[in-house]
Parts: C-alpha cells; structure tokens; sequence
C-alpha cells in the first residue's frame, strides 16, 4: 500500500473566494501512479474549507451568500479581542465559524486510476479570511 | 488491501427525502469479505446529501425543517437563470445549499467484517431536489 | 496493512462542551506504531459532534453560540414526544440538529509516524446534550 501526500501553496485574492482545485487533485492522483485506493483532500487552516458543489460561478456566490447569512459580519463575538500569540486584535471569529459550517475535508475513491467523482461534483478550496498565502493536503493512498 | 467500490441506484419520491441506507452498507461490506478496514460513503450529486442521525421518523422530519429554515426557498440566489447546459431556468439553488450544509459523505471502521457504529447512528442519502433518479458509492477499502 | 481501532470513553461535564482530543489521539498514533496512513476519528453519538478549529477558548464559546443560534432551544420540533424506546420524553432535537450541521468525524494523515495538522487545527470532541458518558473512536490504518 502506498501512502504520497502532495502539500500544496495557494495564494487566495479576495476576502472569500472558492477556488476549483479539481484540476490540480485529479494531476496529483496521476502523478502518484496508484490506481485503486482513496484521495484525501484537506486543507491546513481554521479559516478556510473545502466544500464540493457544481462549478458554476452564481453557486459559488450563493455559498458566499449563505455562509455570510448564517455568521453575520455584525454579531458579538467572544473571539474579538487582542491576541498575544498573533500581536494583534482577533477579528475573524466569522471566518472560524463558516469554516465550521463547510467543513475543512473530503475524500473520493480511486478507480482504474481516475477518481470516482459524480459529472458535476467541483472540489473547491474556501477562503474564508484572505487574502492569505494558503496550504492544503492531496494524501494519496492504495495500490 | 483491497478497494471494492460499489455504485448503488436509487430512485427518490419527494422532494426532500431522507432515505435509511444503512442495511445496503451493511450488505454491501459482507458482501466485499474484508474484515478489517474503513467503508466510505459518498454520493455522486450536489443537491443531495448524506448524513447520520438516529433513525427516528420525527427527527427525519426536524432535519428537513432545520435545512428549509437555513436556507429558505423564498430567498434571492444568483443561481436562478437559464442555464444553456440544461436547457432550463435553475430553481435549484436552495437543494445545492443545504447540500453544502450537511455534507456528502461519511466513513466508517470495519472490524471483524462489520461495520463500527453507535447503537443510534443511522445513515441516510438525502434528497433535497426530488424525485430523481440517483446514486451514491459505497467503497469498501481493506482486508 | 494494518488497521487498529481504539474506543476513547469520556465523561462529559455540560450541556454544550468542547473537548480537545488532539493529544489523546496523537498518543495513539504512536502507540500503533504506525508510520505511513491516515488516522480516522468519529463519535459514536447523534447528540454529539467532532469539529476542528483554532484550540481558543473564546473560539470554543463562538462556536456553541453559532450552534445555538442556527438551531434556537425555543423552535418547535417534531422529536419532542414520549419515546416508548428510552422510557421519557424526547427534549434533545436541537442536540441532534446542531451534530448534523458540525459533522461527527475528521481523518487525517499520518507521515512519519505523525498526525499532519495545521499548525492551529486542534480537534475537538463536542458534547450537544449533556453531561453523559460518551465514547469516540480513533482508527489508525497504514503501514
């Protein structure tokens, strides 16, 4: 069994931003050379997520639109305060929660190969608190 | 190890649905004859999900109600156009956003050849733009 | 390929409780003795949660808050009735609903013998409707 983690840079450009990170998933399962296992997908940070939806640009800003319903920008937060450990006043307790709603991870199975994806299945990375130099995590496992 | 990938059809009734998929897993998992290792679930749509609760009518209900109540119908999203790839007006929106919210997927050990679960946990493949037809992946990973 | 599982037991002290797990699951990494892999944690539970975020406390009252907000105590739910099955009324719907949005399980990688986190992802164990005892599930599967 073969276990090849990629960690992969990304740098994001807006406040909140999907990024269709596909492409990028589907040449590292090559690059890997196994043909039958699991992909793992996840990103490395608490203020961002990896969500999987249709690519389509209004959906993108539906998501968009519906993480910043449900976490207001405006409401009280305990997490607004300075922070020691970044010398600085914490101001993204929205960003940890959409994170939270999204969630950071997902797999898809490997077959002949290829992953194993419905037509219109997009695996985005989410920016939630950018623009940041970003990493996630593509582990490869199988045969 | 093996990887035995399993894509099971399934055809909803209501236009939101959720459907108690835990013995075709269980099946599907004996059926592999691997003894040791993880069951992955996944469907292969963005307006459907699946998720884990307990296996009770009324919370089947509650779940419907909490993901209408998140992300109501009579709001205003980008993605209700026409959409040349369809060759209709997307309606849709609000089935890809609840999607989002409860996720897609979930795995599970497997030991002794069965699945490992809390007594209350049951699966289910949610329909949240019904009736269709549709699918999801049980891959069985192990030995 | 090796798969081992190990049932955590936890005495829960609140109604609403984030736990750090992180250390007791970089422990049994270690104790498995494996190096290459992925390493999968889940609850047992429909009334509890695993979520990961940044290891702060006024986070963890963030995250309670937003659960609470999205799923409000005073809402009417269909599981609030007598379950002949446990004896008493049911009063924990929101318990449920909040486990559905927040998810049950997290994987990550394991290389070099070592879980590969972000730096400030810090997994959580989360109580919906206590106090009780409670049981999670670390599998580690790899070489």
């Amino acid at each position: 069994m073969k276990s090849i983690i990629y960690r992969i840079e990304i740098q994001t450009r807006h406040e909140t931003e999907l990024i269709n990170i596909t492409p990028r998933v589907i040449d590292l399962i090559q690059t890997s050379g196994v043909k039958d296992g699991t992909v793992f997908v996840l990103s490395l940070h608490t203020t961002t997520a990896i969500t999987v939806n249709e690519g389509l640009p209004d959906l993108e800003k539906d998501i968009t639109g519906l993480i910043h319903n449900l976490v207001p920008e405006e409401n009280t937060y305990y997490h607004a305060r300075f922070l020691p450990s970044d010398g600085q006043m914490a101001v993204n307790a929205p960003s940890h929660l959409r994170g939270a709603l999204l969630g950071f991870q997902v797999f898809f199975p490997i077959q002949d190969g290829k992953i194993l994806t419905g037509a219109r299945q997009t695996i985005y990375f989410v920016e939630l608190d950018g623009p940041q130099a970003r990493a996630y995590v593509v582990q490869v496992m199988g045969e």
